[in-house]
C-alpha cells in the first residue's frame, strides 16, 4: 500500500455542470481503479474554468442591479471547492460502491497560506472574472484596486497574482483521515488563499497553482508518489518538433537541464515538472509521475507515463 | 466530554461576505466557548440567504448573455456550503489560535439522501433564484418544468421542496473526524440534496430544513445533546402574548400538545422543535437545547435555554 497525492488536471473535470457531471464519471473510474490497487489516494484539482464562471456571475450580477453583494475572490475559490467536490465525491462514491468497495470520501474546505511579500504580488498574472471597457477597468483599478490588463482583444480584465503555496491549514483534518484509507479531496483549484499573521488567517486575492498545491501536500503527508494527470502520456522535449522524445524517466538533474533549454511551455508543462521536482528533491524517498487519467493504472505499474526520481 | 451537535441559524451569518466574515466572529467565539469547556463540536449551519444569492446570480448571468452556463440547484448548495465552511472554519481556528488551543477545525462538504416519493415533491414550497415576469415564468415552467409561483408582490419566483432528510452520505468521515476532537462544519444548508438508487447517489433540486438536517445527524453520531441556535433565549408557549411565558424545559409530550395548540410559528419555531423532538424521542440519552448563540455556553451550564427531554 503506497500513498499518492493525485493533482487533477482542467481534462477531468469540464465546463458546464453537465458536462462536468458526464467527466468526473471518467475520472472517478481511473482513481478507483488505483484504490482498488490498494493505494491510499489524496485527490487536489485545478478550477480555472469553475472560479471564473463563478467570479463572472457574481460581477456581473453586482455590477448590473442583480441584488446580490460583490463578491471577493477567495469566497468564489471556496464556492468552487464546494462544487468541483461534490461532483467529484459523488462519482467517487458511485464508482466505489458499483465495485462493492466500502470506502469513504469526502472534500475538505481547505486554506493554503501564501506570503504577502511573495514577489508574485508586485506582478500579478492570473486574468479573472469579466471583461470591461477599457474605461471601466480604469474605474475598477481607482476605486477597488483593482490591477487591469487588456486580455487578448477580449477586453480588460483583472489579474491576480500566483504565490508559492507554504502551508495547508487543514492538514491535521487531513491527515488523519488519510489514515483512515478514505479518498480525500483537498487543496481544491490550489486551495483558497490566505495568509498568517498573529491575528489567525485572511484570505487574499490570488490564484495558487495546483500542481504546486499539489506538491506541497505531497511533501507535508510524506506521500509515496505525486501524481500530476494531464492531456498527455508521457513529458516530452524537442515536444512538437521532428525530433521529439518522450520520456520514461526524468531525474532532476535532466529535468533542471531541460528547463534551463527552455523545453517546457510556462503555464503549462514548466509548472508541473518544477512541481514534481520540488517534491522529489525535498521528500526522503518520493518520486513523481506525470502521466494522461487514462493511462494513470499502467503508470503506476510502470508501464507508461514519466517517472521523475533523484 | 459530551458530543453536541449544533445547528446555526441565519442570524450567526450574514447577508454580504463582508458582514458575514464580521459576524462569525461572534458566531466562532460562542462555538470555541463550548470547546474550551471540553465539549466535542460539529456544527450544521442554514445557508438561505447564500444560497438565493449564488443561484441569482447564476440565473441572471447565463440569461442575460453574461456567458455562464446555467446552474443545477443542488451545485448551488454545493457553493454555499464552501463558502460559508470557509467563514466559519476560519473564525473558529483564529479564535482557537487566540486561546491557544491546539484543535482542528474544517468543513466537509456533504450530501444528504431525501427520498424522490417524499410528499415534498408534489407540493414545492420554498422560493429560491430570482424574481420573473408572468411571462417569464409560464417559459420556465414549459421548458425546464420548474414549478413558479407568485412571491408577495415581488414577482414569479421557482419553488422547490423540502423534503425530509433521510441520510448522511458523508457520515463515515464526520465519524471519523469527531473521534479526533476536531471540530466539524457539516449539513451545510441542510445538505446538498441527492436521491439514492442503485447507481449511486444523484442531485435533486430541493431544499433540506437544516434543523432536521442537524437532528439527523445528532441521530447518527450519537450525540449527548442537540443544540438549536436561534434568535430567542428560550421557547415561549403565548408568544408576544400578555400571558407570554417562557420554558425552561419541554418534555416530548409538553411539545406535541403545544403543538397541536398552533403554539409555534411554521418556517420558524415549528420546524426546530419537531426537530428536537424527532432527536430525543429516536435518541436513547440523548437531549436538545433551544437558545441563542450569545447565551450558549450560559444554557450549556444549565442556567438559560429551553431544554427538551423524554
Amino acid at each position: 500500500m503506497s500513498r499518492l497525492v493525485i493533482a487533477l488536471g482542467g481534462n477531468a473535470l469540464g465546463k458546464t455542470p453537465e458536462e462536468q457531471l458526464q467527466i468526473v464519471q471518467d475520472t472517478a473510474s481511473a482513481i478507483v481503479d488505483l484504490v482498488e490497487e490498494g493505494h491510499d489516494v489524496v485527490l487536489g484539482h485545478g478550477n480555472g474554468t469553475q472560479v471564473g464562471q463563478i467570479n463572472l456571475a457574481m460581477e456581473f450580477t453586482h455590477n448590473r442591479g442583480g441584488g446580490t453583494p460583490a463578491m471577493p475572490f477567495p469566497e468564489c475559490d471556496a464556492m468552487t471547492q464546494g462544487y468541483i467536490g461534490y461532483h467529484l465525491q459523488q462519482a467517487i462514491q458511485n464508482e466505489l460502491r458499483r465495485r462493492k468497495m466500502a470506502v469513504p470520501c469526502a472534500s475538505i474546505v481547505t486554506q493554503v497560506v501564501v506570503d504577502p511579500a511573495d514577489p508574485a504580488f508586485r506582478r500579478p498574472t492570473k486574468p479573472v472574472g469579466m471583461a470591461y471597457t477599457k474605461e471601466e477597468a480604469v474605474t475598477l483599478a481607482r476605486e477597488r484596486g483593482y490591477r487591469m490588463v487588456e486580455d487578448s482583444g477580449r477586453g480588460y480584465r483583472r489579474v491576480v497574482p500566483s504565490p508559492m503555496p507554504l502551508k495547508i491549514v487543514e492538514l491535521p483534518v487531513i491527515e488523519e483521515l488519510v489514515k483512515t484509507h478514505a479518498v480525500i479531496i483537498t487543496v481544491g483549484g490550489g486551495g483558497i488563499p490566505v495568509t498568517e499573521d498573529e491575528n489567525g488567517y485572511h484570505g487574499i486575492a490570488a490564484v495558487i497553482d495546483k500542481d504546486r498545491a499539489s506538491a506541497r501536500l505531497a511533501l507535508d503527508l510524506k506521500a509515496d508518489l505525486l501524481v500530476i494527470l494531464t492531456a498527455v502520456e508521457k513529458v516530452s522535449v524537442n515536444f512538437r518538433k521532428p525530433d521529439q522524445k518522450d520520456l520514461d524517466t526524468l531525474s532532476i538533474e535532466e529535468a533542471k537541464r531541460y528547463i534551463e533549454e527552455g523545453q517546457f511551455a510556462p503555464g503549462s508543462m514548466l509548472p508541473k515538472i518544477e512541481a514534481c521536482v520540488s517534491f522529489v528533491q525535498n521528500s526522503e524517498h518520493g518520486r513523481a509521475l506525470i502521466t494522461s487519467l487514462a493511462k494513470a493504472r499502467e503508470a503506476l505499474q510502470g508501464k507508461t507515463g514519466t517517472m521523475i526520481t533523484k
